[in-house]
């Protein structure tokens, strides 16, 4: 089965969960629309890829674990989006849920996200009980207080932030999770795994920057220069834009150079070679001074 | 242990997982507002009245569960206060957490419950595997979609409401929680304890239409009338007072009579009866008419 529709089949077998005959229909019809159809999932692509190189042995463990993540993430988008946090009119080209549908909806589906994954996870146990606890636990650890992102996004309500926990809680940790999931979904330790999704996480949180700096909002999908706006910490407004796309190399680099040693290796460093090059902004080179 | 104690202490524990040298401030405060002093903890008074009429032979799964379902009650007051849905002012007499911190610390205090709640459960798998999945799943089922109590607020944003899903998932879904994980975490078989907990669900939600119908707000705590108000479903609007305490009185015996034969169920009989007797509202007998 090829990668996109593993994911996209793992995502609508959770999101089925929530459905029912007695679902009140108009939160359920948020739940898919956030969620459907997606962006890049480039979280659940990860946790695959990791998987894959530790083995992959009980892949129905891995679909659950790329559900969960997804779900996860679309519901911070849910939340993030909400008028009293970015207020945003658009997400991934559409309007934004409290947009499409209401604030109260909005929250509700957020919520209702959050516990689907870890519904979806749970039953994994049916099949190992072993993994399916510490996947739940590492999934946790990843979005909740003190280190999830909920704590990410938490800093930014506090009078001095922590700049290294912020950016480490708020994009870091959804890649630690994919590639800690990756790996307990196959019987691995998840420790070793930390740094790549780690680094993989900063890369994609200076890419971010550089898209928020210099590109408009027909281009992403989403309103542009929220950064500036709201005054957030930025790696563009830090290091300059030619400083940030230096960064984002040496980034990369270490986040191959940190892959364990695992029977997939040099495949996993390949596909981050290629998730690298599709990250790095596309703007004219004179752009880049 | 003293009851009340047992049920403070693991409250304590979970939250101490939330907080860390790490965590933003605010955040963390918040989460302790929304959780301490608490009301009157009633739905781990009856997880832990389960759990002893089981046996109770794994006394910290239950109280993991305990803390794991007030942390998720307490999730959905803040949540439920926002703005979007009651705006309330006040809870347990004091601010509420949105007017206390702010409304993005509100979303997330909520959503960093949920969370902790997980946590919570999963960390119990290394007491007993089998328990804490079983454990965690019952908690999904009974607060997401499409059945839990996300469903159940979910409801209100219906152009038509299905009363009886609304009021099992509003109110109900968190009390068969209680009985449910009470069940689990004594190694029990939940399904013949769901029938315990819809009913005492049932008749919280009948007497809570006569305090928010008969009371005013310095004796509630919260703000009164609110049914009234947003226009919602409610037993006295739709039996009358009179009719409404006869129902509460009618739910309570057939809870007693719900009861599975088990070690401990005289004295869960008597705990129910006695609970019943606390919930009743205090109104002068000729305002029941």
């Amino acid at each position: 089965m090829p990668l996109t529709e593993r994911i996209e089949t793992a995502i609508a077998n959770a999101l089925s969960l929530a459905q029912g005959g007695q679902a009140p229909s108009r939160l359920a019809a948020a739940i898919e629309y956030a969620t459907l159809p997606g962006g890049a999932r480039i979280r659940p692509t990860i946790l695959f890829s990791v998987a894959a190189a530790c083995g992959d042995d009980k892949p129905d463990l891995a679909n659950a674990a790329a559900a969960a993540l997804e779900l996860m993430h679309c519901a911070s988008l849910v939340h993030d989006d909400l008028p009293c946090f970015d207020d945003a009119d658009i997400r991934r080209g559409k309007a934004s849920v409290h947009r499409a549908f209401s604030e109260p909806l909005a929250v509700l589906t957020g919520d209702s996200l959050i516990i689907l994954a870890f519904e979806t996870l749970a039953r994994t146990a049916e099949i190992d009980e072993t993994r399916a606890a510490r996947m739940i636990l590492s999934l946790t650890r990843r979005t909740g207080m003190p280190n999830g992102i909920c704590a990410g996004q938490g800093w930014e309500s506090e009078p001095h932030i922590d700049l290294g926990a912020y950016h480490r809680s708020k994009t870091a940790a959804l890649f630690v999770a994919a590639t800690e999931l990756g790996a307990i979904s196959a019987g691995h330790d998840p420790e070793p795994w930390y740094d790549l999704g780690a680094l993989i996480g900063e890369a994609f949180q200076v890419a971010d920057d550089l898209r928020d700096a210099l590109m408009d909002t027909s281009v992403l999908g989403k309103p542009a220069g929220q950064d500036d706006l709201h005054g957030r910490p930025n790696a563009v407004a830090q290091l300059g834009v030619k400083g940030a796309f230096e960064r984002l190399s040496d980034i990369l680099a270490g986040a191959i150079a940190s892959i364990p040693s695992c029977p997939g290796e040099a495949a996993l460093a390949e596909i981050v070679r290629l998730k690298a090059q599709s990250i790095m902004p596309k703007v004219p080179a004179r752009n880049r001074a």
